[in-house]
């Protein structure tokens, strides 16, 4: 009997949308070796994570193992799949897989991080696989809303596993490869063993629309346009760039692209050689001599982020650009929840402007690129797995999930990210949690998301901030007064006398009752005047702040 | 010719969702006599105002010419219009007319906040009209998702005016009058000056549903449901409480109330005699020695307000109860855009529980309180306005509405918050611009949104906060060493040393070099001080915080 084991480990993507990161491994208990699927990012929000970069997986259980590490392979390039690659590779040292055009991207990652760029090895397509250890990968082409986009076929002693990566069946992509039933029949025609598979959209009931459904609307729309057309869309949805170029072509409107990350994907498409035929583009700067109804602007900022091109231009001009009355405005794009006030701020600013708003609500000009209910159980109907283990979902979508493999008759495991699932024999059990929690990517400096910092900031947000100084001397005699200042607190309070004035009063007061045992005590001194500022400060203007004490002491010369 | 004029000026409500508060005035310019419509807050939210308690309308303007306000009316019980009630009345000093239950709700406002309860009216139904100052001014039932909601009818020495409040078509609303099209088309058929109109849905397109269409669906789900029942809605809709509560008891269900709000609503609703047959209901501590399949809860936080019921119990016991597998939590409410973060943690923390949500993504156990698109027209239809002014919008939607109501030949006009329009004679014209602005509740104190104090909060969030204290004698020499507290900051950057230690080996190496003007002056010192940090920070942490220096100075005693 064999003591080996094949073990599935999520680092992230497995209760959240986003940071995708999934560990397999093989071989003796604590001696299996290792491979890694995505290294993505998440991305922070003003609520729970304020002034954060970027949100990264915390790999320190996997980095504990690096030398056991074989190989990590990209299934895509959007960023919650390869975000991370740039910030975490030399922490992982391992060689990275990924095909052309995913490696573009990763690459330019690496390159902005100094990372070893040897280590980024492109990939072909299955047939062909990648030995690693004691696994066999292939990159299985899938339709996704990126090119290239691959799901990972995983060949181990225990049998053939399938990792979807992010997926929808689309036969007509316009841009990358179609979905491909029967390949992918053929694929699983010995048995799987587990299917990983993508549960974003597990909560839509109806059929996923192709690519091309788009074109044709967006064509129509832009040729009935009169003034400037602008419109907006990931980036990464290389697909939707062109549709909506030729559209404008079409309409005899020069092409102009807005914001860093569309040139920069448009680049990346035409280098790796997944994107022909893209009209040639103008320049912000010789489009503003251009009459408006000869333009058409695809810009970044679907999503309604604040630096990106889409609020830079609802803001006034940009680039010498700038939108007016009886312009049209286009969301070739669903709100992800969380941005929508963003969106709204965007779109009311547009209003202000006399911009004609096109958005997604007529669901004609944008489709999703994650398979919806009916295309899951379809893929499931094709591959037969022995188990489903639902990932890129939060808890209800996992849940979901299983419930619909369940009915069935498909074994479903919830593995949330850092669940250790034994994959070996009849019936997958768990056997580990590890620690997976998140990493912030903040300014130069990598902090733990429970470390503390993120969290002193919301409070200074939600309370304020108060400091107190107080100069004591040799013999522990208050020298002076105290001096406080705020910050983020209202300036007068309920006595109308500044706010300051009744903290230094209330300090005073309680100084003059200070015992020496207290005075001598920078800890207990500190600690008492915090006690005092808090509750004067409840007193005054019925918030109690958060509150720093400095205590200088004097020390005889 | 008479030099009086008629003006509308919204000071909040217009160009937003929320903080309704609209003026009305008529008599010679400048001397015009006033009424107010609503006295509504909104709420703030974690990115644009942290820490806020509420936000309520900048009444400057109104307050100034307090002499010459009539009286304030309020359409109906929802926070967005009753809500500022009880915080500015003091500065309007006006009689404020309200019906029985919307009443209840604003006394107990007054009571919190101490105000004068005589200043309170108890108004009737129309035809009964208030005579206030030039205005004569009618309670026209309306319905809409509580109870004794109104139009106001402003009959104006220049004719009538319909202020719609919120609203829409019901003509079976389970609680409170149904819409009267007839009652409607009387008050209507002398000819309307304008209609300014609730704009919340103008941009759906399909007829809005009755409120009676929910409870035969509701029941179903109840009825059907195994382990216990939790239903949230928003405590005021008292129609859907009566829904649920009904449903819980066909299926021999205990109803019991949790939330503050939700007790409060009913008992409201009950004083004020507009909730009638209301299931007895029994306390949390009595439920939790009952069946759980014999209960229903009836629970605050639709939209996933941290401190609610919903939340509490998603988090794990709450008052003796808890959500267990087989459970089912039903939103009977719809997710305003900005609370998706907060409800979804909720759903995500039942599915960890196993519990069955059912939310109203059917389209089946919620139905909208305003009027829809085709709704909106059907009342233009009937009201045959001159002019439509669309309220209760952001931008967007009152741009819409005017588009809609000019399609037909109506005049339509947007006048977003502090735009004063003059209705004399025959054209509207703009003809101010006045602050119109927002306050914050912030604790005990309001302060003005642009006084700095909630940016200085964002910032201390984004960008952390050093300290910087100095002692320097009465010879301008520095005594000892600065001292540095952080809070908000990574405790090691790239050096990995702790950064309070970097930064006062940068404020050492500073003040080494410093001359004694730099050191004599208080705000030179300061303010090299502040750049050095923020120059060190940089450098270590990729990072520019925001900076508080204190020099203490002792003088010669």
């Amino acid at each position: 009997m064999s003591s080996n084991r094949l073990i599935y480990l999520p680092l992230g993507g497995a209760g959240e949308i986003g940071m995708n990161c999934y560990v397999y491994g093989y071989g003796p208990r604590n001696k299996e070796r290792f491979i890694l699927i995505d290294l993505g990012v998440t991305f922070p929000e003003a609520e729970g994570s304020p002034g954060v970069d970027l949100i990264l997986p915390d790999i320190s259980w996997l980095e504990q193992r690096a030398d056991r590490l074989d190989a990590i392979f990209i299934t895509h390039a959007h960023e919650d799949h390869v975000g991370a690659v740039g910030h975490l590779l030399s922490r992982l040292n391992a060689p990275v897989y990924a095909r052309p055009f995913t490696a573009n991207i990763a690459r330019r990652k690496m390159e902005e991080q100094g990372g070893d760029l040897d280590q980024l090895i492109i990939a072909n397509v299955w047939p062909e696989q990648v030995q690693a250890g004691p696994f066999k990968v292939g990159f299985l082409p899938i339709s996704h809303s990126i090119p290239e986009s691959s799901s990972m076929v995983i060949d181990t002693p225990e049998g053939r596993i399938i990792h979807t990566g992010d997926f929808k069946l689309d036969e007509t992509p316009v841009v990358g490869e179609p979905f491909d039933p029967a390949l992918w029949a053929d694929v699983s025609k010995d048995g799987i063993k587990a299917l990983v598979c993508d549960s974003t959209n597990i909560f839509s009931q109806h059929k996923g629309r192709s690519e091309a459904t788009v074109g044709p609307e967006i064509t129509k729309l832009v040729a009935g346009a009169k003034g400037m057309v602008v419109a907006t869309t990931f980036a990464s949805n290389i697909a939707r760039l062109k549709t909506i170029a030729e559209a404008g072509n079409k309409a005899g409107r020069s092409v102009v692209l807005l914001g860093r990350a569309m040139r920069r994907m448009v680049e990346a498409g035409q280098q790796s050689g997944v994107l022909k035929g893209f009209p040639s583009v103008v320049s912000p700067e010789d489009a503003s001599q251009l009459p408006r109804e000869n333009l058409l602007l695809l810009v970044t900022g679907s999503q309604g982020e604040r630096r990106a091109a889409s609020a830079s231009l609802s803001r006034g001009k940009y680039l010498g650009l700038e939108m007016k009355k009886g312009d049209l405005f286009l969301f070739s794009s669903k709100t992800i929840p969380g941005n929508e006030r963003g969106v709204l701020r965007i779109i009311n600013n547009f209003s202000e402007m006399g911009v004609d708003i096109v958005d997604d609500s007529s669901n004609v000009y944008h489709v999703s690129g994650h398979a919806n209910r009916p295309d899951i159980e379809a893929l499931h109907d094709i591959v037969k797995p022995q188990i489903v283990i639902p990932m890129h979902g939060e808890h209800r979508h996992l849940r979901e999930h299983v419930m619909i493999a369940e009915a069935k008759g498909i074994k479903g495991v919830i593995a949330t990210n850092g669940t250790m699932i034994d994959l070996t024999g009849k019936s997958p059990k768990v056997v580990d949690h590890v620690e997976a929690g998140r990493i912030y990517l903040d300014g130069k400096v990598q902090i733990g998301a429970m470390d503390g910092v993120v969290r002193d900031r919301i409070r200074m947000a939600m309370n304020g901030h108060v400091l107190a100084t107080l100069v004591i001397d040799d013999e522990d005699d208050v020298l002076g007064e105290a001096w406080v200042e705020t910050m983020g607190l209202a300036e007068t309070g309920i006595s109308n006398a500044p706010l300051v004035d009744i903290l230094e009063a209330g300090i005073s007061q309680f100084l003059g009752r200070a015992d020496h045992r207290t005075l001598s005590d920078d800890d207990k001194l500190e600690e008492a005047m915090r006690r005092v500022i808090r509750q004067t400060s409840m007193d005054e203007i019925g918030k109690k702040p958060e509150v720093t004490v400095v205590v200088s002491r004097l020390v005889a010369q």
